[in-house]
């Protein structure tokens, strides 16, 4: 609020806010008529819920997650092929299941949430102790990573690559962390799988299985179950690639998979309704926490979301939505490679809401650094990488990368800021 | 769930879920197709939004608890007689101010939230260490417990007067805690102050202030502020005596008194949305906390809040609303006069959804009572009194009271429901 006041011309790249001219007004508007106008529907919609949700609402969560799981693109067919790669390390794993297992999916494990930020929040602070230890992406979520140590957690980061987490990091770091005896305080890996925030990175089926069962491996050292905590925020945003399936979809996924998505980045973020599906006994732990939290999500609003699947009005918002936002990043790739120097490095993205560029040595792109300082003086802001890595000892944060979102901004506005922020590169170079 | 599958007929009076009848439905209706028929405020609605939550709505809570406090009936006028009877025990008390001080209703200082559940969790979240005292009614809200015992504090009850807690016992049970070197694991002082869930008893003004400075007193000893935590969920639910002054009306509660309210439970519990009002440095931490939960209640819903106050349509309901609980809670203890065994205790409601019921002895009241099962074979459910007791070794929880909800039983059913539960009583004596 302080920055849009000191500057009143200030394009924000930094934001994970979505688009503004693609929100479904008109759609929630008859929605919510129909639900206020029909005497089935218009009191429930305005009274308590029970703590879980919506039943039907849950019911067809459960039911898209294993449709979308079931039709997936990448994942499953590639898996024969990527398996015998990663064979060494997936040693005990089982092969995916062709069809996913109907367990996996029931929507008695299904719980809605106020986006799924609660549910990250909920299942961190019900699986951890003050000390313990969050496997993290490196980069990851910045905000989990505000959750992870505003508890006393500690996120150890996992190095990736261009096809999710890097396999032998994983490994060598269970390893280490079981020779010291630290295998105790690991509780969870935490994986943003679909066009990563802040990377666009999107992990393979393959290598969510693989990650599965490597966890499983360290169990018996560890004590306990280590559960993959997969965050699909982004699964609906993805605009340039097929989708994959979620590690909901491989076997033993009932018993150590806790997989949380939202509605509000693909629908509306004003209404803000998300949902995990986890495993017992942990979802009656959680579920305990959420009434303590909230007692439910706003009844109103699930039923809102509710008749926006059931009618079909959500699945024909989503090409328009990914159709926008593959030509907002189209422009800000564009942009880039009219205004940066040669040397700053990134990826084109293929879903999400932003892209994640490195700079040419000797910028640093922090806090305290000069191209933040001077992005600021020139009215551009981008998020710095380095707030996007764990406080962790055993490497060095990397801090010359940018987050730098297409999500709010107008196309316009996209142009002007990247233009300002290659001012500010060209200057200090 | 489980209990309506098996009792298809059951009649609960237990739940604390409001009446349907009453529920605003053509107002919400309307408000929604203003704020999504609108240029201006329709794209808004559907994006994120601040943390803090909307600047309007903010602006509105605070204006309006100014102005409840400053036209509240006998708090304030009362208050010189009232406090020379305390006067002892309120040594250091300053007198109340007449017109509320401006700091202390500075929306600057509100917080929107889902519900006020959200808010009374955070703080206590943001407060508490393990092994921490809460001070608590005797009895109080049993939600609120279970927030205090989940995360390892601890409830200590404080003797409820028919005006609001027993001030000799708070002070004995500080001077207790500060002679065992415990004073330091007290953080606050949690009081329901409206028409109490679930006693029905409403706090005087000058035990506010009273409990206040007292707090303040022990202050030194403690070594930390120690904050009255004020839950003003039922304050618009009160339907047979004025209003009473809150605690931010005392001199100082900017910097000591967390107040908390809701617009869910007065205008439409599907509508989760509540509010506080904190003292800082205390509000810094917990915007920090609701950042990482959900970073702001869902937008549409403060909006729609936000229209229903400026339109007065909010003003407008509230006396509705009244006279209908007036008439529910009427017609119940019309029904117990008539149905329950002469010494069978309660006190007339003047507003909430709670009568309050002591039973004759030797009838016990617990979940594993025989009137609690009797009740059941009777299909009618009511709360046993003894969940709203803290677990606090000093003293012993009484197991005679029942908590029945005039809320959201139709008035035919509350009839029904009572006079099951008489004939279960007089079966028992």
């Amino acid at each position: 609020m302080q920055l849009a006041l000191d500057h009143p011309h200030l394009i924000s790249l930094a934001a994970g806010f979505t688009d503004d001219e693609s929100l479904p007004v008109e759609e929630t508007r008859e929605l919510l008529n129909e639900i206020l106008g029909s005497p089935r529907s218009r009191r429930a919609a305005l009274q308590y819920g029970t703590t879980a949700g919506d039943p039907q609402l849950r019911r067809l969560t459960a039911d898209r997650l294993k449709k979308l799981d079931s039709t997936g693109g990448t994942g499953l067919s590639a898996s024969a092929d990527d398996f015998s790669q990663h064979a060494r390390l997936v040693r005990n794993a089982r092969r995916p299941l062709s069809v996913a297992a109907a367990e996996n999916y029931s929507s008695e494990r299904v719980l809605i949430t106020s986006g799924s930020q609660q549910l990250l929040y909920m299942v961190t602070e019900c699986l951890c102790d003050p000390g313990d230890i969050v496997l993290v992406e490196d980069p990851t979520y910045f905000v989990y990573l505000g959750i992870v140590q505003s508890h006393g957690f500690y996120g150890r980061g996992i190095r990736l690559a261009a096809d999710g987490i890097d396999l032998s990091h994983l490994e060598q770091t269970l390893e280490t962390l079981r020779r010291r005896g630290e295998l105790k305080r690991v509780k969870m890996l935490y994986l943003v799988s679909y066009s990563q925030n802040p990377t666009g990175i999107t992990t393979s089926f393959v290598k969510k299985v693989a990650a599965l069962a490597m966890l499983r491996r360290f169990e018996r050292a560890a004590g306990h179950p280590i559960y993959l905590l997969e965050d699909a925020a982004y699964r609906e945003l993805r605009f340039a690639s097929d989708d994959v399936p979620s590690a909901l979809a491989a076997e033993g996924a009932d018993e150590r998979v806790i997989y949380t998505g939202t509605y509000s980045k693909p629908f509306a973020t004003g209404v803000r309704v998300g949902f995990g599906i986890l495993p017992e006994p942990l979802l009656t732990i959680v579920l305990r926490v959420k009434a303590n939290h909230d007692f439910g999500t706003s009844n109103l609003l699930q039923q809102l979301l509710c008749r926006a699947l059931a009618s079909c009005r959500y699945e024909r918002h989503l090409p328009k939505l990914q159709r926008r936002y593959a030509r907002k990043a189209a422009t800000m790739t564009r942009a880039m490679r009219e205004h940066f120097p040669a040397d700053v490095r990134w990826q084109e993205p293929d879903g999400g809401l932003y892209v994640w560029a490195r700079c040419p040595k000797p910028v640093r792109s922090g806090v305290n650094s000069r191209l933040f300082r001077s992005a600021l003086k020139h009215d551009v802001l981008y998020v710095p990488g380095e707030l996007c890595y764990a406080d962790d000892p055993t490497r060095r944060k990397p801090s010359d990368e940018m987050r730098i979102s297409f999500g709010s901004a107008t196309e316009a506005e996209i142009r002007t800021g990247i233009a300002r922020l290659g001012a500010t590169l060209r200057e200090l170079l």
